[in-house]
C-alpha cells in the first residue's frame, strides 16, 4: 500500500513553470506575493459549500520537490535555462499558507485559503492546490446534500466504480465522509483514512448459485451475524423477498440470528420498498432494514421519502462520486497583492465579466455571528482592522453601498489560520472524525436552516468594512483612469 | 516521479472481498467463470463511445497482490478467516482477459472485455477494472465530441485544476489525447505518457506587472519564439489587443519574430474574436492565431463556429475533464457463465428493469462491415460459430425477431483479443500514438457519419446469430418457468 508515497509535484499546468521561469529570468523584484483561493458559485444552486482537501494540500506543499527525472523532463521541453533547472533541483516551498479549517462551511468570493510566498513558490503550487480543493470540496458538498435529504437515515458511498479514476474514488470517499455519509464501500479509502467500510453482495453472487434461495442460504451460512440480501436479481416481490424470508426462518433464526437487511437495486424503489416492508413485517421481521441503491441523489431520495418509501439505508454511487448534477467546483487562484520593499500593493482582476472581478489586496475574513450564535454574514476587512464587538459596527454591503448598515451585538471570528509558516507546518491537520464532526456542528448550531434549503436558499452576505470597500473602489477607479 | 509504483490492489468495493471469502469458505465448485464488461448508454446521447483505459487495466491485473499491510487491514475488519487471509497473501491473478483493442469505437450492450478466470480472481478485479475503463472511456468519448465540433481546429486539454483529483487530471489527459485533442497543459501527463504539453500565461502574470504592456513585453523577451498573450485581464479591445500589437511591433518584429497568438478567456468569445481578428489583420498580423478558453465544450464550440467566430485554437478545461454534461460512464461487470466439470452454463440477469437484462453465456462479438468497409452492425454469436462471408448470413435483430434478415457481401471482424492468458500478458499494449491514430482511422474510414452526428445520431445495431438468440430465449423461458 504505497499510495502515500506518490510524488505529485509534477501535477501542474505547464504555464505555471513557464511563468516561474519568466520571473526567474527577469529577476522578480518583489519580496512576496499573495494569492487567494476562492470560488464563485455554490454547486447545485445550494446555499453554501464545504471546504475539503486541506490536509492533502498541506502534504503536497510540504513534499513539493523535483527529482532528476522531473528535471530531465523539463530539460527535454527546451523551454528553460540551465540556471532555472538547477534552481528547481533545490526548490522547496518557503512561503506561508493561511486557510480556513477543513470542513468549514464556505461561501462564494471569500478567500478560503491565502498563500503568501515568494512569487515562484506561490505560482507553481496553483494547479495542484486547486485540483485537490475543487475535488474534495465538490464531493463533501454533494455528500452533505444527500445526507440532508436522507433526513437521519444511513447513507453509504458506493461510488468507486463510477469515480473518475482511483484518486476520485479514494479522496471522494474521504470527502463524502466529511460531508456526513456513514461509511464507504471503497476498501482503499477505509484502509487509508479509517473510514468505516461496508457492503452487501453483488448480483453475481446470486447468479453464480443455481437458485436465489441457495445464494442467500450460502451467504447466511458464511455471514450469519451480518447478512443483507440483494433481492432484485430475478423478481423482487415474487422471488427475492420470499427467498430472503425463507432463509431467515430456516437458517438464521434457528441459530438465534436475524436477517439484518435486504437491498433493492432496480425498479420502482418506493413501490417495491412498501411491498417488501409489508411482507417482512407480516413475517415478523420488523427489524429487517430496507436498503435502496441505483442512481440515487438528494433529488431522488427526497422524492422517495416524500412518497413514504420505507427505506432505512441508502447506497449512493455515481451521482455522489461524480456530483453528477453539477460536477465542477470552480475554485480559482488569483493574485491579490505584491510586496515590494516591505510595502504591499493590491492587485485586482477586472476581466470582461463583472462576476469575475476579484477582491484585491491582503485582507481578513471574519464570520459574523448573531447573539444566538448564528452565522449571519462574512466580513472582509483590511489586515489591521479588528471589528469591535462592543458597539454597533458599521459595514458596507457592496451590492448596496449607499445603505448605512450596522452589526449590533455580534461577534466576529477570524476565519483563516496560519497552517504553514516559512514552508513548515505549524498547525497539525485535525483527524478526519474531527473534520466530519465540525461540519455537523456548524450545520446544527451555526448555519441558518434557510441556507440549508435545496430550493432557492437564502444567499449568505459577503460584506466589507468601509476601509476595505474604499480601497477596492479606489483601485477600480485608478484602473479606469489608466485606460 | 514515483507515480508508476502505486499499489492499487486495494481499490475495490468491500463486497468483492466478502463474496470472495464466501466462495472460498463454501468451496466454490466451478472450474472458471466468465464476466463481461459492457455499458448500456452512450454519453451525451451520442452514437458511440471510445474504449479507453485498457493499458492501465492490464497493468493493474498483472500487479494485483496484497502485502502485509493489506492483509493486516483485512484482518482488522473481523470478517475473514485466517485461511482466507493466508490465501490472499499468495494471491495472483491466473485467469484470461479478452478485450477489444484500446481506442475501439464501442456500442452499448456488447462485451468490450471478458474475464474468464477462477471465480475469486474474476470477482475481486471488478471494481478497479470498471473504475479505470469508465473514467478513460468517458473522457476519450467526450474529448472526441469536442474535437469533432472544433472541425479541424486545434483543441488542447486545460482541465487539470477542475479534474476530480490527480488521477482524473493525468489519466483524463491520456484519454483526451486518445479522443483526439492535440495536447495538454498537464505536465505530469506529458511526463508520464509523452503527450505534447503546452500553455500560455495566467492572469497573474499580467497582474503581477505594473501594466499589461510591461507584462506582454517581459514575456516576449523571455519567449520571443513562442509568445501567446492573454488579453482579457483588463479590457480586450481597448487594452489587451492594442498592447499585444504594440509589443509585437516594438519587441518581436524588430528581432524577426512574430506574435504567435492571443488568448481570450472571458466575455463573448465570438464577438471579441471577430473584433480582435480585424484589429490584428489591420496591423498586418494575419498569422497571429486566436485562442479561446472559458467553459467550452462541443456545444459552445459548435455555436461559436456557427456564428463565424474566427477562433483557431480551443483550450478546453472543466467541461472536458469532468465530461460535465454527462459525467458518468456506466460500464458494468456481469457474470455471463460458469464452467463446471468442463461444461459452460450461461447465466442471465433479469432484474426489475428490462433494459438491465444481460446477454448471457460465452459469446463472440463480430463487427460487420459492408463492402465499402463501413461498420454496419455488431453481431453476437456462440463461441463456435464462424459467420460465413461467402453467402448471405441469416441474423436476428432481437428487437424485431420475426423479421428474416441477411447480411450480404459483408465481412466479419472478431473484436475481442486475448490480452492476458493464465495471468500473463500475451499482447503488448500499443503505444498511445497508435491508440489515438486508431480512433481517427475508424472515424474516417469505418464509422458512418450518421453515427457521428451530435443530434439524434443513427443507432448502431446489435444483432444476434440465430443460435445465440435461441440460447438466450431458452434461458429466459426456463427462468420464467422456475418462478
Amino acid at each position: 500500500m504505497q499510495h502515500e508515497r506518490r510524488n505529485i509535484s509534477m501535477l501542474m499546468d505547464l504555464y505555471e513553470m513557464t511563468m516561474a521561469h519568466g520571473y526567474f529570468t527577469k529577476q522578480d523584484n518583489t519580496d512576496r506575493v499573495a494569492f487567494d483561493v476562492f470560488y464563485r458559485r455554490n454547486p447545485d444552486q445550494g446555499g453554501f459549500a464545504i471546504f475539503g482537501g486541506l490536509e492533502q494540500v498541506v502534504e503536497y506543499i510540504l513534499n513539493l520537490h523535483f527529482d532528476d527525472e522531473d528535471i530531465g523532463y523539463f530539460k527535454s521541453l527546451n523551454l528553460f535555462s540551465d540556471e532555472f533547472l538547477e534552481y528547481l533541483r533545490n526548490f522547496k516551498f518557503t512561503g506561508d499558507v493561511y486557510a480556513f479549517k477543513e470542513g468549514t462551511i464556505i461561501y462564494p468570493n471569500e478567500p478560503i485559503m491565502t498563500i503568501v510566498a515568494p512569487l515562484i513558490d506561490a505560482q507553481i503550487v496553483e494547479t495542484a492546490v486547486l485540483t485537490m480543493i475543487n475535488h474534495q470540496s465538490l464531493i463533501a458538498t454533494k455528500a452533505n446534500r444527500i445526507v440532508r435529504a436522507a433526513d437521519g437515515r444511513i447513507v453509504s458511498d458506493f461510488g468507486a466504480r463510477r469515480a473518475h479514476n482511483v484518486d476520485a474514488a479514494v479522496y471522494g470517499a474521504r470527502a463524502a465522509y466529511i460531508g456526513g455519509v456513514h461509511g464507504t464501500a471503497t476498501v482503499l479509502a477505509g484502509q487509508q483514512f479509517g473510514i468505516p467500510v461496508n457492503g452487501t453482495m453483488a448480483h453475481s453472487w446470486v447468479m453464480y448459485h443455481d437458485t436465489e434461495y441457495e445464494a442467500f442460504k450460502a451467504y447466511a451460512e458464511v455471514y450469519p451475524d451480518n447478512p443483507v440480501f440483494l433481492v432484485d436479481t430475478y423478481d423482487v416481490l415474487n422471488s427475492g423477498i420470499p427467498n430472503a424470508i425463507k432463509v431467515a426462518k430456516e437458517v438464521l433464526e434457528p441459530q438465534g440470528y436475524r436477517l439484518k437487511g435486504i437491498r433493492l437495486d432496480s425498479g420502482d424503489l418506493a413501490y417495491l420498498a412498501k411491498h417488501a416492508r409489508h411482507m417482512l413485517d407480516e413475517a415478523g421481521m420488523e427489524d429487517c432494514k430496507i436498503m435502496a441503491s441505483n442512481s440515487l441523489d438528494e433529488y431522488t431520495i427526497t422524492s422517495l421519502l416524500y412518497q413514504g418509501g420505507p427505506i432505512d439505508i441508502f447506497g449512493v454511487g455515481e451521482r455522489l462520486i461524480t456530483s453528477k448534477t453539477d460536477p465542477v467546483f470552480g475554485a480559482v487562484y488569483k493574485i491579490a497583492g505584491i510586496q515590494k520593499h516591505g510595502e504591499w500593493e493590491p492587485r485586482i482582476k477586472i476581466s470582461e465579466s463583472v462576476t469575475k472581478i476579484t477582491n484585491p489586496g491582503l485582507k481578513k475574513v471574519y464570520r459574523v455571528y448573531s447573539e444566538e450564535g448564528k452565522a449571519i454574514a462574512e466580513l472582509l476587512t483590511l489586515p489591521h482592522e479588528v471589528p469591535s464587538t462592543n458597539s454597533p459596527y458599521r459595514y458596507i454591503d457592496p451590492e448596496k453601498p449607499w445603505k448605512e448598515l450596522y452589526f449590533e451585538n455580534c461577534t466576529f471570528k477570524d476565519m483563516q489560520e496560519l497552517v504553514i509558516k516559512d514552508g513548515e507546518q505549524v498547525v497539525a491537520s485535525p483527524s478526519l472524525e474531527a473534520i466530519r464532526s465540525y461540519v455537523q456542528y456548524q450545520l446544527e448550531n451555526e448555519i441558518w436552516e434557510e441556507e440549508q434549503r435545496f430550493e432557492n436558499p437564502h444567499r449568505h452576505y459577503l460584506d466589507m468594512s468601509p476601509e476595505y470597500y474604499h480601497m477596492k473602489m479606489d483601485l477600480l477607479n485608478r484602473i479606469g483612469r489608466k485606460k
